[in-house]
């Protein structure tokens, strides 16, 4: 049973006013983010008034809706109320399954002067069908496909297919506070809570890997991120005065940061890397079979400066194994120029993205003995602290499931082509609650395309993947429920 | 011939009268630094008022004066006047030696709130002695001193023994701009030239090693600045997309860092510490009676942090060898916090302090050698630069010669002990320009201990350093015009 003919008919009909709606959306500017700018009652009540649009679409379309408090946090010493959480439930039918959506309607900060060439706030459609604005892609397009799908539903009197539970946040941008506590908090009141009899879980909330195909995501990296402090000298020094008499921090500190991973990506702590078993051939074939190539990869980084040749290494490189990075040191001479200073302590700072069966428990520890042992190599009479900034665990998700099989089948009957099954290199974090909280299988059904710029200037979501988008949704309902499970 | 005793009285009874006119200096502000303040016409003309302030003294004291336009510098796209230099000039004797005398008047940038106890800029006299204020030792104090030398002789009709030539600048703390050219220009002129006849030159513009024994000083060390660039993206990517898939600049940056020094101070670069000849016993005596201990220079790095227990070990650690420093990381993350970066470009920026026979042009060919070798064997796909930022030569003078014997015998007649023969771990710039230019032997003769601050908050000079320190001066020109050479 796929989508009915007329759903589909119908977004088709309506599109230029479910882009009105979301032109709408792209108006009520955004959240600010909450680190840069202390309580900015503006900017706050912004989110707060994007969070009642939804509710209001949401009540239209006869949804049953709750605003949830989800408490408040520490803005620069003030106490700040977090804006509501959307929830929304439709049907209760016990011969239904039951979908849980997720989506968010905050945004990444933007002001014209960062590049943008349209005003960011003003929906403006481009020649080519670009429909440019913030929050376009991530994620004010996503969720409102959602509402088309209800909206085409009830004008054509079709009975949703499934039961919908709606989760809508407006701190997704900002570190999804007070989220996980809620959703423990209503899963641990079982059949009373919220949560109750959700069969599985889709995010319309990430990308294509390319421009091309569609593609359906069942895994994310985890992540732990180390601080790695050396200190000598109560103040920076002369390097006239004391080049050669001490031992300097910044030696010691690169010394370190040189034993962690090859200019070819192997990570050097040992049993990081070994934690990972080889992918078989089984598994090789997902990667062989991805529409992405080294050329994609390389002109996505602007420079031919991929770490093999070899499609499926890179790939995998990229969704099935870990990756150490080095972003920077704090504490040493940044600036432009020549200073001849030589730095009292540094901290240097790096991740490591993590894949199953790696977790934050079993990594740092891994890390913590090994820097600590290279350091006793050096017999530096400087300091050495270890510091676990935070972290994540991994989550792939069994794409055997039919929440899964029901996302490629959508897939197949709006695009007419198979998805890719990809993994990220990054991480969504609510992914991995509502996986462990809940346990249930959760999917990853991205709307937009890999050059949509989410987090960049000129953010764009495509019309035809609005529109496409917004049946692919529509039909994985009916696929889910067309599937006998 | 020792200096009369009536000199060394009248110094000792006009104290005071020194005193105050230090004050009179250290009120007129500062030159602020050129290169923060763009143009700052105010303290531009403070610089220009000390000159004048210098010009006057001299002038009172029958010095014959002239006022020096060294050219323009460019402040943030304007080009500024450079404040004059201040020459002097008294006797043309044949029959005397010729002694150039160097100092300067300008001074740091100094503000209360940066942590001074006192205004910068009111000379503070503390019970202890202490004479506080920007420029009280470094250097208004030691120009200073001769002024007050000059007054003894003139008011008690006592001859100068030797043949005097002064050069007060006023951009010391700003890169001696012009001064070299005008060193140069003046020495091509021969007979004509300003520096005609000059036998020996005296610098009074550093510090005792401690805080208890004079110092003569005969080395200073030279430097290379060197950039390392590596770049690879467009732009900085983000670690979980791209994390394992390309080459991270950072990585092979660290890389490269990691590969020039150990943390005990032995520099990798091939041929850069193998130039350096090891000290012979007689070497090794003059560092083994300095009075100077382990525990001195932990107590000034703050931390017991010593590459050895071996005073003489640490001693020619600073004095006889190169050392290299990492100084820190243009480009990459250097915030507080954690960001999941991978940064485009990075620049990795040290510097190696050099001793003879070593030069910038020795030293730099071996460096980018072994870098681009380094570079070739992580077999990346980034791009390396190494650029050569600036560079000096070292300078280190002959002690046996009668300018040295002078300066001893003056310090073991004002201070009856026999002064530390140190070299110095950083550069004076201006030093190797008169050794090298006027090809005369060239002393540095101190005046301050090595607690007082210079460039730092609550700079002070020793009252006893002030008065002993005229005393000094005197005393070595009457030693100089004594010595038969």
């Amino acid at each position: 049973m796929p989508a009915p003919a007329t759903f589909l008919g119908y977004i088709d009909e309506h599109a230029d006013r479910f882009i009105k709606r979301l032109a709408d959306a792209v108006a009520i500017p955004r959240r600010l983010n909450a680190f840069s700018v202390s309580g900015d009652r503006t900017h706050r009540e912004d989110v707060v008034k994007m969070a009642k649009f939804m509710e209001d679409q949401l009540k239209a379309l006869g949804v049953q809706t709750r605003l949830v408090d989800l408490g408040t946090e520490n803005l620069e010493g003030h106490e700040i109320k977090v804006p509501p959480a959307v929830l929304g439930k439709i049907g209760e039918d016990p011969g239904k399954k039951t979908i849980l959506v997720y989506g968010h309607f905050d945004v990444q900060p933007a002001i014209k002067s960062d590049g943008w060439n349209t005003d960011p706030f003003t929906l403006t459609i481009a020649d080519d069908g670009q429909l440019i604005g913030r929050g376009s892609s991530d994620d004010k397009g996503p969720i409102l496909g959602w509402l088309n799908v209800l909206e085409a539903h009830k004008d054509l009197g079709i009975e949703l297919p499934v039961n919908l539970r709606l989760v809508f946040e407006g701190m997704e941008e900002s570190g999804s506070i007070g989220l996980d506590e809620f959703i423990a908090a209503e899963h641990a009141r079982g059949k009373d809570g919220w949560f109750h009899g959700v069969d599985a879980v889709c995010i319309s909330d990430n990308y294509w890997l390319n421009t091309r195909t569609p593609c359906v995501t069942y895994g994310l990296r985890g992540l732990v991120y180390i601080l790695v402090e050396v200190s000598g000298p109560t103040r920076d020094l002369h390097s006239g005065v004391f080049g050669r008499t001490v031992h300097e921090p910044m030696t010691d500190l690169i010394a370190l940061l040189g034993k962690l991973v090859t200019s070819d990506g192997k990570i050097l702590v040992p049993g990081v890397d070994d934690m990972i078993s080889a992918a078989d051939d089984e598994e090789k074939a997902l990667y062989e079979c991805l529409d992405y190539s080294i050329a994609d990869i390389e002109a996505s980084a602007g420079a031919p400066i991929a770490l093999s040749d070899d499609k499926i290494q890179v790939l995998m490189g990229r969704m099935r194994q870990p990756s150490l990075s080095i972003h920077g040191i704090e504490g040493a001479f940044y600036g432009a120029g020549a200073k001849t200073v030589i730095p009292a302590k540094v901290t240097g700072k790096f991740s490591i993205r993590l894949v199953p069966p790696q977790t934050p428990d079993k990594i740092n520890p891994l890390v913590v003995q090994y820097l600590e042992a290279e350091f006793a190599k050096l017999n530096s009479k400087n300091k050495l602290r270890v510091l676990l900034e935070h972290g994540g665990k991994p989550w792939v998700a069994d794409i055997k499931h039919w929440n899964y099989e029901a996302a490629i089948k959508a897939t197949q009957a709006v695009y007419n082509k198979r998805p890719d099954m990809t993994r990220e290199g990054g991480s969504i974090p609510v992914t991995l609650t509502f996986a462990e909280t809940l346990g249930v299988n959760v999917l990853l059904l991205p709307m937009g395309r890999g050059d949509d710029g989410a987090h960049s200037t000129n953010e764009k979501l495509d019309r035809s993947n609005f529109i496409e988008g917004t049946k692919l949704l529509g039909t994985y309902l009916h696929e889910v429920a067309a599937i006998n499970a």
